[in-house]
């Protein structure tokens, strides 16, 4: 049994926000007093930190569930396989579709059910559900779909990661300017051609840190204590964030390896959450020192500088670019082993090693 | 490999919402026209039809994370295991923490990770994630579990329903007498006893309905239209569930008893999603024709009638107030072959075969 990714897809929002949009914003800090600085200081040291030029924002008649299903028509066209066919359908996210201007996710019925819906799917069969893992929610459906297929409950899932973090951003608030919105899913088969030489998945690893941990990310209220504004944000403690996961996301991955049995002087790309460009940089690092080595040039493709980080949709859409011949100077050829790699609110850290 | 559940809990909050309450409501129909009725004629047909003279609801400090962490303790303790012996924690919700007095439901970090920080459980091995998948999340969640369990990923898993509807309804809608708040929960584990002569999970299946049927329960405005209100509630087409249920949900019954080689004469008990008593009577007895059978006398135990629609959390409650012997005329022995089945939002709808 192999089981491969037969297709990919992506949907990038066409509306470009960049980083000169935030110019004219009142930035805070958490306790509401002014930052010391200009904006455009702020914007110039946090593109510095983050890599972020610009990101994507959907159109406001747009939900995530239809970015979704666009990444998903995608995905099963590449896979070339019916529709019809699926077993699961397996949608990672973190907020459920919130409309333009509500401050409500809708989460019901599952974002899942909606991806079916809009792809006209009749098999009452294939499972829609939604899975919330925060950022590493797509490699967890990987995960599971890998689950269904060994247990042999599935042949072919479909899994997919989507956001619109830019409808529960706090304007006030620096970080906002990391996040972004996107889609990007895959399809999942379990292989019998003996003619294939790769191999597929060939381990995983997820870990789940919430005794001190589960409350880095989390729903806050916005940095602007002088506004009557109830509703809650996107909100996370950066420095606390970035100290975990620069230990504990390269023990992860590591763990992953060596229970693939892959030497790491063989695997060709690490694929990791595009959450912030020096902490990924850190983390891949970390990674390789691990085993005594200097991290390899080019090893770490990276979208996050025009696509900001758009949470469990960066690692499918990035793997897609990359098949797609669409990331200057990277490319992943057949038989090249890669890792997909993320973490995120929960605190969850996940990491699988994949043959192309 | 048997997978079998060691241990239940469950969590009914001690807030008392009786019929009388609603009384002195303002029901309105969904397109905001009067009802040609008195609250008390249109109260006395709920009852008729639904079965639910009371339900319970929260208290205020309390959000569903809580209720979710006060089910799995006892859980825990009755399967006698460590807490730190857990390799996942699934949780199924549909909205989220909503915290009182709020309109957002609060995803993040997710429900799992609340729980497992509840719970203190330091092993950063122990995988929390949450399922939405409509009112048979919690039954999703066992079937997931035993695919974890099958394919060598998990030996015990802790599967928790919970849900506060409460915080979710319409004041102005009949429909919101349905709803209620509760959690249970179960932990499954990977038996190699070959002394224990009971098999545990026999057989499942799982169904999504989503071509015509994905919006049949949604996120809906309410149904006073002369308020100035754009927060949505939870809201159902209840004729369209019904047909729908009755047609379907036997169908998925048969096709899981068949699946199990275990004879119809030889299913103890149907613990079935506590939707709507009537709903739920005529899917079990149409099961039973299908076999040219009469459903046998007390062979669907209820608790709807004191505890309302918690959603997720009906099915693993009513199983621990049996075990617990706190349901009048219903037990299940040890070799007892029951089922669980469940219907909801999505529209989705599965069942277990299970040798107690």
């Amino acid at each position: 049994m192999k089981i491969k990714i037969t297709g990919t897809g992506s949907y990038i929002p066409s509306y470009v926000e960049k980083n000169a949009a935030f110019h004219n914003h009142t930035f805070l800090n958490s306790d509401g007093s002014a930052i010391n600085a200009s904006n455009e200081t702020i914007v110039r040291k946090f593109k510095a930190i983050t890599g972020i030029d610009e990101r994507r924002y959907a159109k406001d008649h747009l939900n995530n569930s239809d970015l979704a299903s666009f990444a998903a028509e995608r995905a099963i066209e590449k896979a070339g396989i019916s529709r019809e066919e699926l077993d699961y359908i397996i949608v990672a996210h973190n907020y459920g579709d919130v409309r333009f201007g509500s401050h409500q996710s809708d989460t019901v019925p599952s974002i899942a059910s909606r991806v079916k819906h809009l792809l006209r799917i009749k098999n009452p069969r294939c499972v829609a559900y939604d899975i919330l893992f925060g950022c590493p929610g797509w490699v967890e459906g990987v995960i599971q779909a890998q689950a269904y297929i060994k247990a042999g409950m599935a042949k072919n899932c479909l899994v997919i990661g989507a956001e619109t973090l830019s409808r529960v951003i706090d304007p006030y608030d620096r970080d906002s300017m990391i996040y972004s919105d996107g889609a990007g899913a895959a399809v999942l088969q379990n292989i019998e051609d003996t003619t294939d030489t790769s191999a597929g998945i060939l381990a995983h690893d997820s870990v789940t840190y919430s005794l001190d941990e589960a409350h880095f990310i989390f729903f806050g209220e916005t940095n602007n204590q002088e506004i009557n504004d109830n509703r809650r944000y996107i909100k996370m403690y950066g420095r606390k964030i970035y100290e975990f996961a620069i230990t504990n996301v390269p023990l992860a991955m590591k763990s992953c390896l060596d229970k693939s049995g892959v030497d790491i002087k063989d695997l060709k790309k690490v694929l990791i959450h595009q959450a912030n460009e020096k902490m990924d940089e850190a983390i891949v690092k970390r990674f390789y020192n691990l085993y005594g080595l200097e991290m390899p040039e080019n090893v770490m493709p990276m979208s996050i500088g025009k696509l900001g980080n758009s949470s469990v949709a960066t690692v499918p859409t990035l793997y897609d670019l990359i098949l797609n011949g669409e990331l200057e100077n990277q490319s992943i050829q057949k038989g090249d082993i890669i890792m997909f790699a993320s973490v995120g609110a929960g605190m969850n850290i996940n990491a699988i090693v994949y043959q192309n």
